[in-house]
């Protein structure tokens, strides 16, 4: 961390920044510049808060330097994390394909989709059974009855299953159920249900909250590895800005960022980013073009029935179409290469 | 909820769509228009999902036209929610200022700045004793140590306290000891904790989330209204935006607004949208300008020594001046006046 | 346009605005509701500016149902608009690839940049003679010598050349050696530098301003098409959000809303995007993955030494490794594909 | 400026990044830290390119350490300027309030409008001749016959005219009729017009950028100075977030940032940043509340049958209120201040 201290800064102030930065427990290194004085803050562990010093008599600016994080880190973990679930494998050189409603409605509707996704290539069946919405009055999953229809489509067509715990209260239930459980964007920094996922026995996949920086988010994954869980998988679904003709922008860039900051997988949920089905296929092209380790798709077979997010479902044969050039585009460009 | 359908769209498309909006169980309402054909959904109750129809053959477009909350609405209930806490009032015509450190950390720093606070004119005493951190390595608080220190501080100087909730599992916790309970910005759409908050007995003030419209905090609002707590105080405390010279950007706008829309309280927190306590006290003057119905300051007596936002913390004769500045200007203003 | 009144509106409020709309020259079809009224405004032609109606007593919102824009939109010309420049193609099934320095900074340097991407694949070459900087301490371009090398590059390697205008009074000289006349970001509603490009000979390169809407954005081209200038290409490079770790971030789904909502040809400028090295090779890919009709793409053979932009600035090495990408991934979809 | 190295770095590249610092003309400080090394760029003028290092191989981040403006900082030049306009003074302690319609329609709206004014308090009339709109079928103002019934009014009333100047060509034109000459939100980085601006005999009112952080609009402003023209008020008036209840986001943090880094004026557009009436005398409080040097808002008499942002406009009598509380809330705080 930098200290950046104003050009009209007394000696006092100096010292006494050098002072509050010792009885923090860190080491300061007085900087002297050309027209200014910064102070260095080195320490052995950890990150430093930079609401200590932003505050004191005479500092214009406070910079942080190094990274907040840590065991998510690729300078701590080089080599990739491999997540293996049943047959499929996340974060290898492969591309893993996660498909299925926005909601589980029935027993019949969950696997109609799964026998389409499955054909198609799908390899982990998703699907709700918790649903956080906006509004009280909408539709909120089936619940216990729908994570029982999950474990039917994994039984029925050997997919893993991936669906979203909403609270700390669930979670065990969530868990008995599921082969990945997903942490939605609203519960991001929900820290109680992040430390409950550092204790889970399962791979956890943790969505970037909709206005999260890549720091923040990384923290957030933190949280669990910190817990003793290291199986995480990361989800760009794209962030708020803006921008009015999608629903939420994707942050194409955040892959290539990500994988070059940390070990873990990420992948690419287009369905919640685009908001409309016709940008779901493009925005998964662009996925896999930028060596996201995956996708997750929102596919329904009757979206204009569908309980919730019909209009950004795409349709089996659109899904079978798409899964055929996700596979040509990355058999072009990413088989076989590291990251 | 208004379907605009494509200029090219076929006769066929347009009578899909109104059967969909049938089968839906709602009225279709067909209406020409120059070059092309709307259809009105018309309803009895509740909010109507647009993504149901988006997605249809023909449709370019749909457009929301009626809020889809109701509780909270000025329209649903007039006049002003007024919540009492102790001697202090909230959402009538007077200005309610709460103010403390942002975490507790110890008995006597806990009663010295409420003896300081309370002097200055502070009607309710705010601390945190669970955290919700960015980095599982900063300080999470007290805990029940700090509710603790919390009850005495309202023993000592008879003033009221707010403390957040960070999650279910310490609810009924924080309930015992708080008279208002917060819910942070992370945790704007933790439905489950909303729910909660819903049976409590005691008021809760409900912060936006750091990129929330405005619907979206009503709407989270009316999840609490919806299961019978109606004593809500909405809290500003910015939203993030590119904007990078303060931690947030305060939304001043946003309480006008919701003063229109909702019969809730509005108050705001200028320390968690400035970060930095050179603006602290021009937001609050602004906050005051527009007719909030209460802040909710940062205050510390030894800032540099805080364990966690020590920057945004004004000092006690800070907080005096500002208390003075808020009294003459609301009584200019406000004083007397409706919404 | 749709006038929604408050449920409150009074008969006399409602008359009101009929009669301002039909006042205004338009048609006014009243339209009842559940709870309110609505007033649809029905017109021959243009678009209807909202802020007529926003403010009348007893209007809630005005919700603008039909697009603003008519000569750009593909409701108005349903086959792509394909631009011709030298042997170049852009708007047709290709994938146009404009590649050179950030900076014209000498012949020399010129030359040697276009070698490269010569040999690598680009069709077009770019480089600035007149630079828009932040800073007006920063280097500005050579200007006119500038445009000088330019038409040397074109002469010795047969590629076109496209070149930024600041400004009116510089217009004529750019028109004059430039074979594709770029408008930057900061310049996209210059509406007079807009009006000049309209009576321009030469193609118009359109980049989307820092924080334009599409619907903005199509409507600075509608200046250009409307003062009679129809060879417009736009150009998406990246908006301005929260997201900190891009210089902007690249809004891949404007490719397809602006391909279905306009016949112009929209290309992608990766490298203002990035402001990166490391994301820029990434973020192409994804632009020929979602099917952009060109790349425009920053190289410099000593990038440390370059007077701008170095940073972003791919090695002559990589260029090439990109061009065979780009051409592998638009082969395997794109061929021989319409809209 | 600061350049982080990754703690991979080899010694190798960190002589390479010195180097380069040092072929540039800096001096470069090699700073050891805990886990890596940093390199402190030292030098005696002006800002130096991030761009120029971020790019170098081992090269972790780039951190600008000093403000890259000059002229316009407060470090520069301590004292407030203060500009003088026929009577009225906008910089120094009094409130300067800038009224009138959005465009000038005819003279004898004009002349209404600002008898309007005048009799309520306002020290400058406002009025566009030239209108820079989104949509080349929106009203685009008089023109020169817009100029001349400004002369007019200055003529009848005492009161000096504010107007936009949209490009060079009308430069000399504007200069001519105008007081004060204001460079429009879109052409903050016009830096063709910012030059022609900074040659100007009137001073120069330069509304910030829709997406411009502080840094870009303190640094459009030095273009101004630098060229030899030191009157430049700013004008803050709301930036573009996913916040959509109003028009724009009113930065009101703003105000203070820049009074402390800058020496220039700074007011506030509250009626573009609201968009509609019901926020503008909300916003306006709050702007004097902060310490605003002045305000500009649209007033109409007859906003219904306004040519342009009817919506956003203030009664007359609305306007003469407002005067009144912004008199009161300035005597309060800021009468006798300094900064």
């Amino acid at each position: 961390m930098l200290v950046v201290m104003s050009h009209l800064a007394t000696q006092e102030e100096i010292d006494n920044v050098i002072s509050v930065v010792e009885k923090r427990g860190y080491m300061a290194r007085h900087i002297p510049g050309g027209d200014r004085v910064s102070i260095g803050i080195l320490h052995n562990k950890g990150s430093v808060d930079a609401s200590h010093f932003r505050g004191l008599a005479g500092v214009k600016e406070v910079i942080p330097v190094t990274r907040p994080y840590k065991l998510v880190s690729r300078e701590f973990q080089p080599e990739n994390t491999i997540i293996k679930v049943g047959d499929a494998e996340i974060g290898g050189n492969g591309m893993a394909i996660m498909a299925g409603p926005c909601a589980i409605e029935s027993e019949k509707q969950a696997l109609t989709i799964a026998g389409h996704v499955r054909k198609a290539g799908a390899h982990i069946f998703r699907g709700g059974a918790f649903k956080p919405r906006t509004s009280p009055y909408s539709f909120q999953g089936l619940g216990k009855k729908g994570l029982e229809i999950l474990a039917k489509v994994r039984e029925e067509t050997g997919m893993p299953v991936v669906t979203e715990v909403m609270d700390y209260e669930k979670f065990d239930l969530v868990e008995e159920y599921a082969d990945i459980i997903q942490i939605g964007t609203r519960n991001m920094q929900n820290f109680s249900l992040l430390r409950r996922a550092g204790k889970a026995k399962k791979p956890i996949m943790l969505k970037r909250g909709m206005a999260a920086t890549i720091d923040e988010w990384l923290m957030a994954a933190e949280y669990i590895l910190e817990e003793g869980n290291p199986r995480v998988i990361l989800c760009e679904r794209g962030v708020r800005t803006f921008v009015n003709h999608s629903r939420n922008t994707l942050d194409i860039s955040a892959i290539p960022v990500v994988r070059k900051e940390s070990h873990l997988p990420i992948i690419v949920d287009p369905s919640h980013a685009a908001g409309i089905r016709d940008q779901v296929i493009p925005l998964s092209l662009a996925a896999v073009a930028v060596n996201a380790h995956g996708l997750m798709v929102e596919v329904h077979h009757m979206p204009d029935e569908a309980l919730s997010d019909g209009a950004q479902s795409l349709y089996p044969e659109q899904f079978e179409a798409l899964c055929q050039k996700v596979a040509s585009i990355h058999k072009l460009f990413h088989q076989g290469a590291d990251t």
